[in-house]
Formats: structure tokens, C-alpha cells, sequence
């Protein structure tokens, strides 16, 4: 274990502070969210919703990736979930580098234990991972829910949209799925998704 | 469980994005941090420098007294470290009416769970409470030493009132505790302490 290098990684987590997302704080000005208070928002929520998870899933990896998936950003910026493909692809590229970089600042074992845990989050395979990324997703449409539509409303987003970024849900917690569903079918009534 | 109430609290820690400290994010127009992003900063820290710790912890617990731990600000605002002790005293009480009132948002199994852990949190007497309370006042030292002495040298703090509040990291992780008295002499050589 070298400090130094800890200490380093320490350090450069502050970056991700400045990272914007589309999401609004409605509390604080409407300003935008960082992706560093998003991802303690994700951690903790994760760790509330975990009693609906279908399979069992070991809550500590679920907060730890939701606590490290975001810190490519600090090289690759933030883009927006409904981006196109092409754009969310190159995106996937920037942040694979990042993640070489950012965790590689880490002594050997931990850019390991960090590399691997990004890269199961980012698969999406696992119990753990599937879990963890669905509160990646679930936890914006509370968000919206609670700001008249928010990003959705900004950047016209529709309903099939939402409900394909999150129908994974139906698998992994069908009690969150059908709370979703419902949240959709009010957003769409409100006009807050486009209703396509 | 009820989805609702843990909906409840989920929305309502929106809030802690809205409560800033003194502490500053250079990387982001000497902004003042909040106690959000801050939460999860000392989270990943506390997982990061786990290995230092002298005693067995279970880092779980230690990650998530640490994604709780300020959460009682969104009722009782945020106080600087070294305040003087009656101001202290006065929020401790405002700061157990929050945590009855936040966590009681949730199921009772669930704000049973957390208020005991965010009390042994307060404690800082077990093993987990005394590393993730250590981890808590070390992060802001590491802050301000990238910052020029930030919130040291903006309220005029004395070098013995960080080697007091850093001293029980002398038992808790021995490594971190030379680190922390080099950066001590450090920020007192350059004057971002007062020599006092």
C-alpha cells in the first residue's frame, strides 16, 4: 500500500464536484446537480430500497459501485441518458480510458478491486451490478416526479424512453416496477413525457 | 415495509444538496461544499484508507455512518468545527431532534437501524464509529491542504485545535496520524495555521 497514491485518488475526487448533470436541485435554486451529491444520493438509496431486491444481492458492492461509478466522469464529462447512441457510445470509450487513469492513480490492488467493480456496474450482468444500476435509474424519476417533470420536461423526453431505460425493474424489484409504471403513467397525464 | 415512507425520506434527503460548509471546491470557483457531496467524498475516503485501520472494522457500517452522518443538517443547518462548545452543545440537541425526525420518515425497522447507527456514529466509541468519525476530520486536512489552508485560514484556526481534533487518529490508524502532524507542521510553516 503506498499513501501517496491513496492520497492522490483522495484528492482528485473533488473534481467530481464540478461535473454537471441535466438533473435540477428544485430545494436549492433550481441549480444544477453534481454527480458527486448524486452518487451519495444513489449509495444511500440503494441501501433503503435493497429489502425489494428479487434476488439476494450483497448491499456493501451495490453502494461501493454506486459510490465509484460515476468518477469517469471527471475525464469524460457527464452526457444525458437519452442522448443518441452514437454519442453514448464514443462516451463509453472516454470512459474506459478514465477509468484506466482515475482508478491507476490507487496502489496495484485496490485499481484491481475498483477496475472490476466499475467495469460489473457498467456490464450490468450481476445480481449486485443489476441492482445498483437500477437505482441509477429510478432515482432521477423520483427526482423529476418531484419537479414537474424536470429533465424530462427540459429536453422532451417521452414516455416509451423512460419506460425502456427502466423496464429491467420488472425483474430485479417488481414492487419498484409497478410504482415506476404508475409514476410514468402521471408524468405522461401531466405532460411532463411526451406521450410516445 | 412501506414503499411511501422510504419514498419520503428519499425525496427529503434532496435537501442536504442545499446545506453548505466552510470547506471550499477550488477545482470549482472556490465554491463552498456542500454536505451531500461531502458525504460521499468521506464515504469512498473511509473505503480507500480502510486498510490503515488499527482495529477490525466492518467497512459497511463505516460507509454508511458516513452517507448518514450529516444528514440530521437539513434541520439542524451546519455548524463549523471549531465553534465554541456552547454552540456546539446547543446543536447537538437541535441535531437529535432532526435525526428522530428524518429517520422516523422511514419504516420502523429501518429508522431503528439508522438512528442507532447514526447515535454510535455521535459516539465515537466503538471501533467503526472512532475510524468513520476519524475519516470525517481528516478529509477536510486534506482539503484544506490542496486549498492554501481554506477554511483554516479563512477562520483563523490554531494548530494545537487541529492536533486536537485529529489526535485520536494516533490510535485508530498510527500511519495517518504521521501523515496528518506532517501536514500540520506544514500548514503552520506556510501560515495557513496559527502558530498557537
Amino acid at each position: 500500500m503506498s499513501f501517496k497514491e491513496q492520497l492522490s485518488f483522495i484528492v482528485e475526487l473533488d473534481k467530481l464536484k464540478a461535473i454537471y448533470r441535466k438533473a435540477l436541485i428544485k430545494c436549492d435554486n433550481n441549480r444544477y446537480e453534481n454527480s458527486a451529491e448524486h452518487s451519495w444520493h444513489v449509495a444511500l438509496t440503494a441501501n433503503v430500497l435493497a429489502p425489494y431486491a428479487e434476488k439476494d444481492i450483497d448491499i456493501t458492492r451495490v453502494m461501493l459501485m454506486l459510490l465509484i461509478h460515476d468518477i469517469v466522469e471527471i475525464d469524460a464529462g457527464d452526457t444525458f441518458a437519452f442522448d443518441e447512441k452514437a454519442v453514448l457510445a464514443e462516451q463509453s470509450d472516454k470512459e474506459q480510458m478514465a477509468a484506466n487513469r482515475l482508478f491507476g492513480l490507487l496502489p496495484e490492488v485496490q485499481y484491481k478491486t475498483y477496475l472490476a467493480l466499475w467495469n460489473e456496474f457498467e456490464r450490468a450482468e450481476t445480481p449486485d451490478a443489476k441492482f445498483a444500476k437500477s437505482m441509477d435509474r429510478v432515482l432521477p424519476l423520483i427526482q423529476n416526479m418531484q419537479n414537474e417533470g424536470g429533465s424530462w420536461a427540459q429536453h422532451n423526453v417521452s414516455k416509451q424512453q423512460v419506460i425502456n431505460r427502466n423496464k429491467h425493474l420488472a425483474e430485479i424489484a417488481p414492487t419498484l416496477w409497478e410504482f415506476v409504471l404508475e409514476q410514468i403513467d402521471l408524468a405522461t397525464q401531466k405532460g411532463w413525457l411526451k406521450d410516445a
